[in-house]
This record gives C-alpha cells, sequence and structure tokens, in this order.
C-alpha cells in the first residue's frame, strides 16, 4: 500500500487527485493537506466525496508529512514546493510537484517568467520531467518528479513526433490553446465568476503565458536545438478540458500516410494517447473525466502547414492523472492502475 | 463473466451503460444493439469509446440476442420492449427494461398516460419495479425488472421515508423537479439544440408529465392507499443532474432529529443513498458521474410544510447505474460492482 | 433631461441601469458611483462601456449628489440606502432603492429577516412599493420608491390576480423558483465561480430566504389578510432570468376561460405582462434583456390544484428595467420610455 | 419608411434581423419569409416576438415580394439568393444577401468551395461587397449587397490595417476562430445538441472552411495581390460571439505606438470598431447583443510576430447588424440607426 500525502488537497487539481486515488487499488491517502481549510472536514469543503472521505484538512508540515507518507503530492501555487523541499525530505519519500518549480532547468528562465525567486535550484537538475510517454524510463528512477503544466502536455504531445523526426520547422510553431475554466483555480476572483465567464470567450497571456518557455524546453529537446514559439492561451465557458490547435511549416512534402505512420510510431502502444482516424477532429468532451490525449493533424497543401489538434482532461492527464501514472511509474506498479477511466459522455 | 447485449445502446442512457459494463469486473458486452446504426462502428457514434469498444452496431434482433445473454438491456423508445419480449425469450435470458413498459401495474394507466397500446400486457405482473433500495429482494429473483425512470427515481428516494412512515400528507405532496438536457435524449430535435436551451429554463408536460402515475403508484404502495400528487419537470442548461424540491404538509409536529432519525432508518445502511447533513442542499454537481442519490429536508414550521430535496446524476442512478446495480442483484454480484464511482467535481 | 446619480454602479443591476439609461431619451447619468473603484474608469471596469461611457466611479457622496441629480438610484447592499437617505436629501430629489430597506412596512419583519437595524424606519411609510402595473398611481407622486426584489417581482405577478380574485387559497401556494446566476451579484465569491454553477443547480435559503416575508405582505395585501406561504429560490446554471413555478389550491371550480380571462382583466392592457397563449410555458430566454414578465397556468384537475408560471429577466423587470419604469412614471415621461427592448434570442 | 421584406426570417440571422428592425425608426417589415413554416404566426416560432410581431410566416415568393418591398434581405442557405435573383427583381427592390452567393468575385472559386454551381454568375461583378468600414461609398450605390460572413468579417477588420499598411506578411496569416452556436443555425442536427456542443469545443473545417476564400479575397485586395491563409474556425460552448486570434510575422521592426496609430488611422473614426487600449483583450461577452468589433493586438518580439485579436457578436455584426448598416448605408439613413445598442452585461 502506497502512502500519499497531498499538499493542496483543496484546490481543483489536487481534489481531483483524490477523486483519482480513491479509485487506486494500492494507494491510502495519509494526509490532506490544505492551508485554507485546516482542521474542517474534507467532504465539507467538497461534498462529493461525503462518506467517501472521513478525513479533516491539515496544515502544510512537510517534514512531519515525510515521515508519514511514501509519497507526497505538491498541488500548490508556484514557489511553495522549492520553498520546503530539502535533502532529509526527498531522502525519505518521493515528491511529485504538480506546480512549475522543478520544470524548467534554466532557473534564470523560471525566475523571469514566474517573477520568484527559485528557492532550492540545487535540486532542479536531479527532477525528472514527469511527462510519461517521453521520460518513462528516467521517472521509474526519480526521486523528484516535476508534473508538467496542462497546457503543456497537451502542446508538447501534440506536436512533439513530427518535431522529433524533423517533419517541421520548430520555430513556425504556432500553438493556439483553449482551457475549461477549472484551469484557473478555486480562488475567488471576479475574472471567474460565472457571470464572467459564461457566453465568453477571451485570449489571455498573450505572448506572456508561463507554460510558454515549457514548451519551447521540452520541443528544443525533441528538435535538438533552442526554439522560439508562439502560445496564446483561451478561457473557454466549460468546467474541464484542453484544446490544443497548432500551426506549422512542412519541413517537406509529406502525405497523410507519411505523417499518420510517424504518430504511430510514437504513441501506436501508448495507451493513453490516442491517434484519431483521419479528418476525426479532437474534442475535448471525448476524453472527459479520463487521461486519455486524443491527437490529430490536417495537412493543407495549400499553405505547406500542418494543422495539428490534441485534446486531453486538464484536471486528468493535465494534471492529477498525469501525477498519478508518474507515481505508478516510480513504484512500478501497472501504468494504468487506478486511471482505466472510461471518458464519460455527455 | 455476465454476457450483457443492449438494444438502444446509441441513446444517452444506452451509452451509459456501455461506460459502467465496461468497468465492470464480471460482464462482457456481446451486442450493441442500435437500430439507427446498423454496421457502423460503435465507436465512430461515441468517439470517447475510441480504441474501448471495436464491436459495430448491430439490429434490435431480440431473439437472437436471447441465446447470446445472460441479460438484455433495453434503453429504447417505450413500446418497444413490450412489442419483443415473450415467454421464449425470457425463459433463456433477463431483461432489465429502461423503458417505462412494465412500470405500471394498471395497464389502463400506462395506455392512457403513454398514448400506446401495450403489446405484452401478460408480463406486467411479474415485473418487479426495479428501485433496488425498496424492493432489493424481488429484484434478486426476477426475470424481468422494469427499471425506473430518472425523475422517478429522485421523486420516489427523496419522499419515501416519510409517506412509509405517516409522516407527512401524502396528497399534498407537490415534485418540483429540474433535469438536465440529457433526459430528453439524443435525437435531434430544435427545442434540444444547445442555443435553445443554454441560457434558459422553462417548465415542461405541466399537470401531464408521464412520470407522474409512477410516482403515484410506487408512493402509494407507500402510503398504503392510493394518491395524488402534481409533478412539474424543468429543463435546465446542464448535461446531467435532476434536482427535485418536494414538498408536503407534515401530518404532525417533528423535530429535525425525528425526520433525521426517520431518513437514516431507511437509509442509513444504503451505499448509493447519502442522508446530508442539517442544512446542506443537495446539489446535483455532488453526484454527477455517479450512483448517488442526496437527500435532505427542512422543516418550515411558518406553515407546517416539510420542503425534502433529492438530486442524482440521471444518466446513472436514474437509468444506466440503477440498471447495473439491478443486474448485479440479479446475478448475485456485489450490489455496487462496476459503480463505485467517486462524483466527479468540478 | 433627468440628471440620475446611481450609487451602486458596479454591480450587476447598476451597470444594467446604466445600459438601460444609455438608451433613454431624456435622462443623463450624472454620477456613477461605486465605493470599490473609486477614480476608477467606468469603461474599465465593464469594457462593453468602452467608447460609450467616459466617467469615473465616484464615491457615495449622497449630500452632494442630492444636489446635482433628480433621481438617485441606489443599487446597494441592505441597509445602505436607510443609512443615508434624511428628510433634506429626500426634499431635494427622488430616491429610486433598489434594496430590501424600504419594502417591507414592518420594521421588526424587515430587522428579523435581515438581520440589520433599520436606520430610518421613518420614511418607510411614506416609501410606496414600486411594482408598477400594481401601484401606478402611488410610484407617480412618490419622493421614495422601494424597487421591489427579482423574485419577489416575478412571484407577485404570476400570482396575484389569482390571490386578488380569490381563485386561489394563499395559505396553499408554494412558490419554487429558479434564477440565473447574476442574482448573486459580482462578489468574488467561491460559490459563485464558473465550476461550481456550471452544470448544477441547487436550492438555497430553503424557508429562510429574505424575498418570502416580502412575497407575503404583497400577495396579503392582495387577499386582504396575512398570508403564510413557501418560497424556495434556486440557482441555474444561466445568466439571467428568473422562472417562477407557483403552485396554489384552487378555492373553486373553474375553467381554464375563466381564469384566462382574470389574467386578461388585470393584465391585458399591460405592455410589460404577457399572458402567454394555452398550454404555452414562460422561458426565461424569451424575455432575456427586456422588460417583459411572461406569465402563464395550467389547471390540474386531478389535484385541484393550479400552477402558475412566470418569467422574467432578473437585471431587467426584476431590478434595472422596473427601477427605470419607476422613474417614468415618477418624472411623468413615457412609461416605456428606455424599455422597448426586443427580448434577445437566443 | 423603407419596407423590408425577409427571406428566411427564421433562421436565426432572420430573426435577429427582425429584432433589429423593430427597433428601426424608418422600417417596416412587410414579409416574414419562412418556407418551413407558411402560414404559421411568426411569434409561435420565435416567443420572444409575442406580441411584439403580429404577422404570419409566408413563402418565398420573391417576385411578389419585389412588388412590396424596397429591400429583401435574404437569410438563406447558400444559392438560394442567387437562383431567385434576376434583372426584374433587381430593378424594383434592392437586395442584401446574406448567404455567400455573391461575395465571391470568381465563380469557379465559389462554386469549388460551396459545391453549388451558381446560377445568377452574371450579378457577380455589380454585387458589393458589403464591409461597411470598408465599401462604404459603394455600398451607398448599390442595388445588390452581399453581406459578409461572420468569421470573415472579424478577421478581415482585425487584420486589414496591418496588410494594407504592409505591416504584416500576408502569406504567414493564420487565423484561429472561436464561434458560438448560433453561428451554426437552427437546424436540428445532432451536432448541435445541448449535450454535445455543452463543455465541449473543437475545430471543424480544418483547411476547407468556405469563409476561408472569403479571407483570401477580401485582404487580397488590401495585399494588392493573391494570398493564401491559414483558417480554422472551432465551436465554442455559448449561443453568441466570435473571437478571432490571428498570427502574422511582422514585415519590419515597429513598435507598440506605430502599430496601434496604424488602427486609429483606420478606425479611430469608426462608431463601430472599438480600439482597445494597451493590454487589453477582446471578449465576446463585451460585445454581446451589439454591432461592435473590439480588436486589439500584441506583439511578440521573441518571434517577431504580432497576434490581432477580434470579437463580435456573430449574429450582429456578423450578420444582421451589419445587414441592417448596409440597407441605412444604402438608403441614406444614418449609418447607426437601429444599431445603437449597449452590450449586454452578463
Amino acid at each position: 500500500m502506497i502512502k500519499a500525502g497531498i499538499i493542496g488537497s483543496t484546490g481543483y487539481a489536487g481534489e481531483e487527485l483524490v477523486r483519482l486515488l480513491l479509485g487506486h487499488k494500492n494507494t491510502e491517502i495519509v494526509w490532506y493537506g490544505s492551508r485554507s481549510y485546516i482542521d474542517k472536514k474534507y467532504a465539507d469543503v467538497y461534498q462529493n466525496m461525503f462518506e467517501l472521505v472521513d478525513a479533516k484538512c491539515m496544515d502544510d508540515n512537510m517534514q512531519e508529512l515525510a515521515e508519514k507518507a511514501d509519497v507526497i503530492f505538491t498541488a500548490t501555487p508556484q514557489g511553495l514546493c522549492a520553498s520546503l523541499v530539502n535533502e532529509e525530505i526527498i531522502s525519505k519519500t518521493k515528491i511529485i510537484d504538480l506546480s512549475a518549480d522543478f520544470r524548467i532547468k534554466d532557473v534564470k528562465t523560471y525566475e523571469e517568467w514566474y517573477k520568484i525567486e527559485h528557492k532550492s535550484p540545487e535540486f532542479i537538475q536531479e527532477a525528472v520531467y514527469g511527462l510519461c510517454e517521453i521520460n518513462r524510463e528516467d521517472i521509474k528512477k526519480a526521486r523528484l518528479v516535476a508534473n508538467p503544466g496542462c497546457y503543456t502536455t497537451c502542446s508538447i504531445l501534440t506536436c512533439y513526433p513530427l518535431v522529433k523526426e524533423g517533419l517541421i520547422n520548430p520555430d513556425t510553431i504556432i500553438v493556439d490553446a483553449k482551457s475549461g475554466t477549472s484551469g484557473a483555480g478555486r480562488g475567488a476572483k471576479i475574472d471567474n465568476l460565472f457571470c464572467e465567464v459564461n457566453e465568453n470567450i477571451k485570449a489571455y497571456g498573450v505572448a506572456t503565458h508561463r507554460h510558454t518557455p515549457e514548451i519551447e524546453e521540452q520541443l528544443g529537446y525533441a528538435a535538438g536545438r533552442e526554439i522560439r514559439i508562439n502560445f496564446t492561451p483561451h478561457l473557454v465557458p466549460m468546467n474541464r478540458g484542453i484544446l490544443v490547435t497548432a500551426y506549422a511549416s512542412l519541413a517537406k512534402d509529406v502525405s497523410y500516410e507519411e505523417v499518420k505512420a510517424v504518430y504511430d510510431a510514437y504513441y501506436g502502444k501508448e495507451k493513453f494517447i490516442r491517434v484519431l482516424e483521419k479528418d476525426v477532429c479532437p474534442q475535448t468532451k471525448w476524453v472527459e473525466g479520463s487521461n486519455y490525449v486524443d491527437v490529430n493533424f490536417k495537412i493543407d497543401p495549400r499553405t505547406g502547414r500542418i494543422i495539428m489538434m490534441g485534446a486531453l482532461d486538464n484536471l486528468v492527464k493535465g494534471a492529477a492523472g498525469q501525477a498519478v501514472q508518474n507515481m505508478n511509474l516510480m513504484f512500478q506498479e501497472k501504468e494504468s492502475e487506478g486511471l482505466e477511466l472510461v471518458p464519460m459522455f455527455p
């Protein structure tokens, strides 16, 4: 039985972790951390957990938690995990950090985009970027996993095979992403009120969103060199889901079949990545509640570009689901344990 | 391994059955019936099933199906199941009918409210009304189960203990119900288009909705006599969920504690019925995707009435989930097998 | 030109007032009051007003405002208007209060339900309850108008003719109301976040909502005696709209035609109340953005009850629209000036 | 008084035309054409029009209509207007065609993208492309106006000044567009059911959408040569609104101020185009119900690209509002008559 502690269990990603871990055969949640709700019953914060979770919320005591837990999930604002982690803790327990603290290898880049001083840069090199399908073997051996961002997971997986194989010019990549509102978290902000989001769509963080360098770094590894892309997120009036529509110029003349073969080569055996059939566009609803990423593409011979598309549930494959997948890898569990969820429709 | 066939597998309730049965350890779906999509791949009709279901849709051949399946689910329009069932079939296989054909014991009442001639009234007496928490023992022995309606499941379970115990005057019951749009089915009708439903709420079938006699019959059994109630359904701009707000005059002076004790006596040991804590109102979102019914109540001493509330997911406990629960009872499976789904939030 | 000042102009009702008054031929807004956004450009708070409103937000200085404005709208939390009003102010300017401060004639009832001490009870008697269709003549002469609540406007207008004519037993009235989320205001609360409201419905304030005594008082005048009713509000995932489904026992045997004739007698000449055709149920979408209230009813001979239904836009007829209608009456403008808005669909 | 006839008055665009023309001082609707609802009361098809429109729906008799109307709006499927128009009709009345029939000057391009034979190519040259802000003078003299598409209006106006001034390389333009569901029309299709659209987002018509050549043609005029772009539409779970996010490589090094000056030069005096303040992103909700287009841009010095954004209400500036604006120009009315609608929020 893996003993799991969650710091930040009352955010949306934290709560999704609870949902998933409750369905995991070999995991027991031993710590429902939530600085905002200390001593409050977890099921009073999330009424769906009534009669399912009996525990109360606890403080963010990582020291104590390291004694009790085999793995700690930090589903917290940027900066918190970096400020709490140290060698003593990490020698006792594994950490899966759902924040951005250990995703970016270059501290300056992190500090520039996040406007935060990094409190434990000494762990950055050790941290493994937890994109399971790409870094599977490294994750298995990791003590500290940097769980990828929601937008980045979708963006990278959508473009990865074509970048890696050199089929597209990586500097022409433009990622236009659309996200459900749970990605904005459970903070009480006017911008996220129902009446502000409903019947509305907008871009935000244009040319400045912090997932940009993360995508660039990872796709840069695939390209074998530094790259610069455009990334524009949008807020969509729905709870869950990210859709990525990515554009790039083809590096050479390719047919549908050739590109399809590349996607299949990379993802054909991946349980959680589904390369759709010709001309079927990914839809966020088709993956809702599940750990799947649906990807597909369309070549536009008129412009010499390719349009790559990907859809996932931002709280599952984009956060908690991938975190559980990482845990499974780190603890030699079946990779899909607790994640064999059929997408819910409608 | 229970071999299950589904007639009407491409409606929303049918598809939800597929979702649930794919997660059921001891069931195999052997027949994806769908008159509208014969020979089409099931996963082309419901793209969420891509790589999960490989089968093609088949015709509604109950004769053949009876040979192949241990249980047939009919998730079809009213009248179809009654027109297909016969002694030969029912002697070979069990039937769980999600339509209204066998719910109402009085044929005339059925024919009056449904405007359909009943084609096999000889099975009505045998059919067991599949409200698991009320009729558990009978269901275990049944060959033919009439799976309750979505509104009715929620309405009956919300009021049942107080009617049974005589705490309310059953003739004063008024059920004001609100449903998500999946209850209206997947038919291509203007009234159910996104733009007609979104940003809108309306009552419909006022004083004429066909779930009325079903609620009256079942609550009448609890009351020990015939009763007449008011039932008003409303269409709400959401996919899933039914909320029932029911009003009745108290038959005697009772305290919160007394009423709570009654609910607990009936439902305290029921896994899928959660009696909420004082002053917590049920919300459909807190049960979405799960087989739970959340109930609670509030006494209004000013008017001598009690307001009873219940919430469920119309496609799960209101349809497919209850059908699976019935199947589990009929086949001596663990009652919650395949149904241990944590509600998904948000 | 009527000079209008708005206190609380950055709430949803305040902003709707701005929208309506910008379309009013004879009104000029001279004061955009907003304690939260003092000195901020109004169009920065509500970007829809970009290039339409050039003003900045100002403090709640009623003294100064009384000098500048012919009419002051207070779209503020309960208690504020009562704390600011005095004889000097009210002798200089007219006040239309969109809060509850002057709606209830009995101070004790107000203080009991609102848990606030009333700061200027001496004006309660003078205040006219601004339900235009019922109190038109008194409104014309008023200095201080208590603009009715959103739920109450809909509830009262839906039931009024039948109570007044004695066709229903007023003590059997049960009002089940459903509201869009703008009724909850623009405050940054977790409960009103998109992800909490979307795909969800719940009752709230069961047996304790503060619009209850307001409905009772007004329908009590119609009945000629004190009455007690049940009122249950629900939160619906839409921006605007209130739907009321009201139940009552008929006091005598009546036909559809008789009841229709009563509604027509009261509302036939009312521009903003539309009595729908037989069997057409009001829908909030059919009145969105307009000052209309759509009402209809259905007799249930089985139970001897009548179901009365009404729909309005909570921000228009339920708040700002009715406030403008009151202003028009008070200033001898055409009653519909600025309010001839065709409902927007879809 | 301009006598206006509408062919296709029961589609969403047709109904929006009715809403707008009812608020136009000098227009009278003399013909509510609707092949699907002949002889049915218009207000029975659109209940919001109850007591506002008394007329019945009529057949598509353009011959008769030409006698009665000063202007005919055709809000009909592609091909219909082209099949009905002839010299006799057009010599008697003006036509504003909301379909695509006369938008594209090259017949072959039209027939290729629309898969329809053009039935009256002889009028294509005469037809004026009704993008008011660009072609104002020609529209004033036109007999036949091709009202632009919803996506195209938004896409062209968003990019036009920068293409015209040569600030961007037009062949690098990528338009990622997001639309509310009313753009899909009122046809009863499964894809547009509430449950299919709600909580979902998808791209469609990738690399093949028929608004592509229309955008290319118009921006090509601005560029002074043929161009090829990418255009990808998406379906968003909201009723109204189009958001365009357009990407292009800058042709030279420019500052924010320089680009802003260009937008202001083109749109500064345009009532219906609002160039937002720095860093404010257009949101569809801020223009809902109105004829405004909100545009803005962001330079990304890292990639040398500019991100241009535009938002409009697809049924107003994207269809019926622009049609009315065109009518005003053609009939020497004030250009904004009937269109001075304040955006409705929330």
